[in-house]
């Protein structure tokens, strides 16, 4: 069949996912979805494109610059949605207003981000997350980053650690020092970004006392457990900042109610990427991925834009990750095995039908043959196909 | 709060399922993941979107006015897929290609067609499908209708019927009878939509005897059971015809042997809307949804297209319409319940937050308060978020 053909090609930053990944991830999203259902949580599926004005209330300029747009028939812009926060926002503050608060929300989905395809995420990538709405307090903190240590531990993984930050601690020392907003932006994406070379140069630059200069240069190395956090309270003077480290202290204190401190560390140089976070921010690393697994935090102003005030915080966990760093780490998922193949001789094929029924009936998984086969061919296919047992009517 | 205020809204055809219709769909989907897994299929993800050159090899044109498309950054045309028929195709064509035959697949996903809402029907709308590829036996046929009867058993649906039909039986008159290609597209539109005056008109004009005008008229009155096929096999002489009846009563046979046969009567005017079908077509209704459930049939020129010959067959089912049709009926679908809401007093919030991990660890769905809250309080929020116990920590 050597013919002139088209060899089909799939888009860039896009990947099929065939049976055995597709199982594990079905595995991996069941545990999850059960979880968050244990915790309270309720799913909500919105569409997979929305107005750009709808989402750009949620998504900063940054992400705006790397969603998928297309037209509806009026010509107004489309896109592809790049997270699930702005959209479960905006089912918040409109379909769910009447419900009392808190409203615990979680998704498992695709989200979609043009030109930023890197290891372990795609143009098209999939995110388990929960969205806690409507709770300012500490708890609703708690709550969120333990589950997302009891999401890595549902998925398989055992070995990761959580980072927990605050951008209000960041936020009250640039107030302090009147850093200018040009400034503070060009600072904070030095942290995001890890450039401490880059950090040391802008604040060089931005005519701010040597102090606070050292003070700044000095966050990204603010990270360890709980004497960090007294060594950080007393390089500050503002309430903001203080504030925010009270705000974690009182956040891990819950997390030894939840069992899972040993996950969990503080680090102050954690600020994230989106534009949205207001408290508390966290990244979850596992060895052997060199990006987060999982990232979340505190944001408070979002939803407002959507005409409510509402407090909020959660997380997003990136399946195709956690996938990737169970297999580097040589952990299985649990995967159903393959029962049985059922194969007949010739004429037998409705007694070979009422077999599989019966094993199917039984919860086993049960392959018929489709044609007859003698019982070499029947055990032949039995092994090539990967069933465990073979049942061969005669 | 009443301030100027953007009110967002969500795109023509697209909807947010909230939770009670996300877990709905998340438990019917789960028990079509797990049948057809019992059935020895596997699932495979797809991209969202893929080339339209690609997609245009299985999608008929008509169907392709109806997608929705923009462009990668080489300008070559994106689209959102409208079916999973295509992709599944192709998969099964490239990277599925050494697999020995049969490969039974399957899809629980969302699909995209513009313009085409309707009841039941979004422009976004989500599936559920098999494709059995690489054979070519009625047992291949007859296991795929079983397996679309058994798929809507296990949503909860009882009262259904399935229309079995076969598109080389109106071929085969149509080749016999000399009619030209033009006039038989517009003869199987008026089948496909049954629009019998439409029908009739068009026979009128297309220089066809008598006998032949009648019996083309009478082929969507050809519905009922066994009986039926026997009164069809006379009306034709042409072996196509009759090859295309004999494989009918080939397939009703084996559904016997499964037990299904009782759901599934003949109707020879059941042809199908897309043009890749090439033997034995299905649709199945239920009463109060006036369109069908599920549809499918066999295909066996598709993956040709893609560079290798394989025979298929296959059926999607629609999610939305079968929850609507459960809905219609009064049929619950068994949701588990909201077990325990856990409250505390001032001071005790660890204590209840190892409560609520116990819970949890019990399997049950257990929700924390975030604040403190007296018993009066913790009963009201009890009953207001639905959960059937109260356990207060003081």
């Amino acid at each position: 069949m050597n013919r002139d053909q088209y060899v089909p090609q799939i888009p860039y930053g896009t990947r099929d996912l065939l049976p055995r990944e597709a199982k594990q991830k079905r595995t991996v999203e069941n545990s999850l979805a059960d979880l968050f259902t244990k915790w309270g949580y309720e799913e909500v599926i919105t569409p997979t494109f929305e107005y750009l004005q709808t989402l750009s209330i949620g998504a900063g300029d940054e992400m705006l610059q790397h969603v998928f747009k297309f037209f509806d028939k009026n010509n107004r812009i489309l896109v592809l949605r790049p997270d699930m926060t702005t959209p479960l926002a905006r089912v918040a503050a409109t379909r769910l207003k009447e419900t009392p608060p808190p409203v615990r929300l979680f998704y498992l989905t695709n989200v979609f981000r043009h030109e930023l395809a890197q290891a372990g995420r795609q143009c098209e990538f999939y995110q388990a997350g929960v969205e806690l709405l409507g709770a300012s307090d500490p708890a609703a903190d708690a709550e969120v980053v333990a589950l997302a240590v009891n999401a890595m531990l549902e998925s398989g993984l055992a070995n990761f650690q959580i980072s927990l930050g605050q951008v209000e601690f960041i936020n009250g020392i640039m107030a302090e020092s009147g850093l200018e907003a040009e400034y503070r932006h060009k600072v904070k994406h030095c942290m995001v970004t890890r450039d401490l070379v880059g950090l040391g140069e802008i604040l060089s630059q931005c005519g701010l006392s040597t102090g606070t200069q050292k003070l700044l240069q000095r966050i990204p190395l603010l990270h360890g457990r709980n004497d960090m956090l007294d060594q950080a309270y007393h390089l500050v003077q503002n309430d903001l900042s203080r504030q925010a480290l009270d705000n974690l202290a009182d956040i891990r204190r819950l997390l030894t109610g939840y069992g899972v401190d040993q996950y969990v560390n503080f680090d102050l140089g954690i600020i994230r990427d989106l534009d949205y976070y207001t408290g508390m921010v966290f990244e979850a690393y596992t060895p052997g991925l060199g990006f987060p697994l999982c990232g979340g935090g505190r944001y408070d102003k979002m939803v407002a834009a959507f005409g409510i005030e509402c407090p909020a915080t959660g997380f997003a966990l990136g399946i195709e990750r956690v996938l990737l760093a169970l297999e580097r780490q040589g952990i299985n998922i649990n995967i159903k095995a393959k029962d049985v193949y059922i194969a007949w001789k010739q004429g037998l094929l409705s007694k070979a039908i009422a077999t599989a029924q019966e094993q199917r009936g039984l919860g086993r998984i049960a392959e018929l043959a489709l044609g007859p086969q003698t019982r070499d061919q029947a055990e032949v296919a039995q092994r090539e196909r990967g069933y465990r047992e073979l049942i061969y009517i005669e």
